[in-house]
């Protein structure tokens, strides 16, 4: 199959409008902050008809939930390092360095808003969350595999905390995160080795 | 000294109309929540001038934050059970508990939604984190000198991630959060015991 053939088929024009879309959404979400995102300000830097926006993608919800997950799957890959420890300290880091990309940080912000009922962006939030929590899984699974987590169940809720470590920082308590910010948590989030904290 | 004397006294005075104040501020969260929250509305509620009350905290975020680190001291106290998995479990559920009180919910998310610079909300958020993080730092110490942490500066962190893992919920992914979440959490940050997790 030929390249032209490749592009002429119905899959191939719906995906580059998938990605038009989700790159004028990232592009919108930079320039004018997601407060100010409209459905129709994407579609014109997309080039394509607001009402193809609202088929494919339901509302401006779901445009922001979808260019996110592009931007989580692009940014902010499930790292294999070889280990817990490196693939824990990738995925914070990589974390803490999206977060600079103009537009993400008023994304999150206006997300944590969102009141719980009656939230089309809080359940994007739900979706985004609940899409991106599973892909760690991987991660956990190979940790089990190697023998670093005796017990599988606390893997998510490791993820959670390391997660929820950085964004307590950027939504809340506001304090500076370095490099040394992720090893800390990551280091005291898998303790010191078998020696270093008493059982409890 | 009698009484009455005590309540002549400026700071009897000063007192109650901080605690008036605080109460009102509160009261005032739980009945039309933060963006509707006045100085005005709080005056009125206290019995005080609107005056006495920028005079004394500043301004409506200044209220908020006194209030909130009010409602902290009184909801959220240090626990100090006698190990620090019986404080972070107490202390954890005491933030999931809180969540529950009306208005609350909504100081939060107003508070996280507030932009990095220039905001007087990301200020109080800021001053209310470092004041209640500050506060934590006995039950770590006290973890430590019963030889429960090795490394003082994981206590820290491991604060963090718990509030992180929590507030991540509320804020972000809108789990549900049960009784077993924080227990999950707070045993995946202190490990196994020695034999349960291995050395990195």
């Amino acid at each position: 199959m030929t390249t032209p053939e490749i592009r002429r088929r119905p899959g191939g024009r719906s995906a580059r409008v998938r990605r038009a879309a989700l790159e004028a959404t990232l592009a919108e979400l930079a320039e004018v902050g997601y407060a100010d995102m409209t459905v129709e300000g994407v579609a014109g830097r997309a080039g394509v008809n607001k009402t193809t926006l609202y088929r494919r993608f339901g509302s401006r919800e779901g445009l922001l939930l979808e260019a996110m997950l592009e931007l989580g799957r692009r940014q902010v890959p499930i790292p294999d390092t070889g280990s817990l420890r490196g693939d824990l300290l990738a995925y914070g880091r990589s974390i803490v360095a999206c977060r600079e990309r103009p537009g993400v940080e008023g994304a999150i912000r206006a997300a944590a808003a969102a009141p719980s009922h009656d939230s089309p962006l809080a359940d994007a939030s739900r979706e985004f969350w609940a899409a991106r929590l599973a892909l760690t899984d991987e991660m956990i699974d190979r940790a089990v595999e190697r023998g670093e987590l005796s017990r599988p169940a606390h893997g998510r809720a490791l993820v959670e905390s390391l997660l929820g470590a950085i964004y307590f920082r950027i939504l809340l308590s506001r304090e500076r995160m370095d490099e040394a910010f992720v090893e800390g948590v990551v280091d005291a989030l898998l303790g010191d080795g078998p020696a270093g904290r008493s059982a409890d």
